[in-house]
């Protein structure tokens, strides 16, 4: 039984706050580090964890802790802590996580490959169904029980399938007519990692752009910040 | 010659602002940003850009841009725009693209070796010399022409060779033990994709730390808001 089987039926025990809808972009932002950490409890065993307690994991103070996770309910009296398996189950379910959605990537190279064969997606509920490239040495093979079919056939087998969500690897000068194509064809979500930026015309295109040299510059101007101020410490 | 050369010259041409040290955190992070946007220009052979054009490119207000660059100056007169070469310069110098940083890789495994091949590393002025893992049947193979070393070897090369960072790509369970062999060894720059959040007693000890789920659960979440709402209107 999956993790996140295991815990939805928690969800039934404690009454759901009044206002489903009451949570913020600000915290919607900050609840995959929650999901993460709940995950661990869980994974430890434990059942209740206090604001105090989880603030010191999760290195935040305890206040913020209460407030992101006020519209959630789920906590008991004072003092007794909030319910590990029940604020799981929540965030689950906010997030999608047992929504069913289902993905194809698109880029069969070291990136796509790496992807497939991580737990990422499964543990966030999304099921990867293809892979899609144009290599023909790549086409027809399998990697991490999932096929690599041609780019030629997307259409055809987004015409049979619907999928929610195309995870980019390819090339940057193929991004723009690729996106299109799977726009027209129905994809309404992209998780996009080839470095170009895209945005669609279309309201209903959501995109997540991941920009994995833009967090290593960061750690270059800080690393570079450090050696000067140690430098000038020394003078 | 490469790109960070071509240009290193033209930051001579125009005087620096005084205040080199007045940039905000804030700045600092959209930084990345503008040096993908800049080198794309210069890649496309355009010398001056307005904040107009250029905030109709990034998707952001000119007023932002003008803000976000004024502390560099750089740009001439009004309605002549910004100095694209120069720009470009100042932001290399700044987050550290020339200051030839080097890191090592920990972990071969997919995320490591798709890494590795990646010209991200060589676009933001990052050198890897080598990559450790414990598989040994990985070892002494050669990927995007870096050497995989055994971790046994680590001190012995970490004494010899001086380290500014490490990519962290091995699993989360060894995380803990091999950040303080290589803190003990003198690295203090992490680049964590391990999915354990990482900190470190030593101030000294700087961690950027690579969520790529956390980014999967938002899209996940804004599709299923979507889909909410698109059946919400139908009915």
């Amino acid at each position: 039984m999956s993790l996140e089987n295991s815990t939805r039926s928690a969800v039934t025990e404690e009454q759901y706050p009044q206002d489903k809808a009451a949570v913020s972009p600000a915290v919607i932002r900050r609840l995959p580090r929650y999901f993460r950490y709940l995950r661990e409890l869980i994974r430890q065993g434990k059942m209740r964890i206090s604001s105090k307690e989880f603030s010191i994991m999760m290195n935040v103070t305890a206040s913020q802790i209460r407030q992101d996770l006020n519209c959630f309910g789920g906590f008991g009296q004072q003092g007794y802590g909030y319910n590990v398996n029940y604020l799981y189950a929540r965030i689950c379910e906010l997030l999608g996580v047992s929504a069913g959605l289902c993905a194809v990537i698109i880029g069969a190279g070291d990136l796509g490959r790496a992807l497939v064969r991580s737990p990422m997606f499964e543990k966030r509920g999304v099921d990867i169904i293809a892979m899609f490239d144009v290599d023909e040495t790549l086409v027809g093979r399998s990697v991490g029980g999932v096929m690599i079919r041609d780019m030629d056939a997307l259409e055809h087998f987004l015409r049979e399938v619907p999928v929610d969500m195309a995870v980019l690897t390819l090339p940057k000068d193929q991004v723009s007519e690729v996106t299109d194509r799977l726009v027209q064809y129905g994809i309404r979500g992209f998780w996009n990692f080839t470095g170009k930026d895209i945005s669609h015309d279309d309201q209903s295109v959501i995109v997540e752009n991941v920009h994995l040299g833009d967090s290593l510059m960061i750690l270059n101007y800080k690393l570079c910040q450090q050696k000067a101020s140690e430098k000038k410490a020394k003078e």
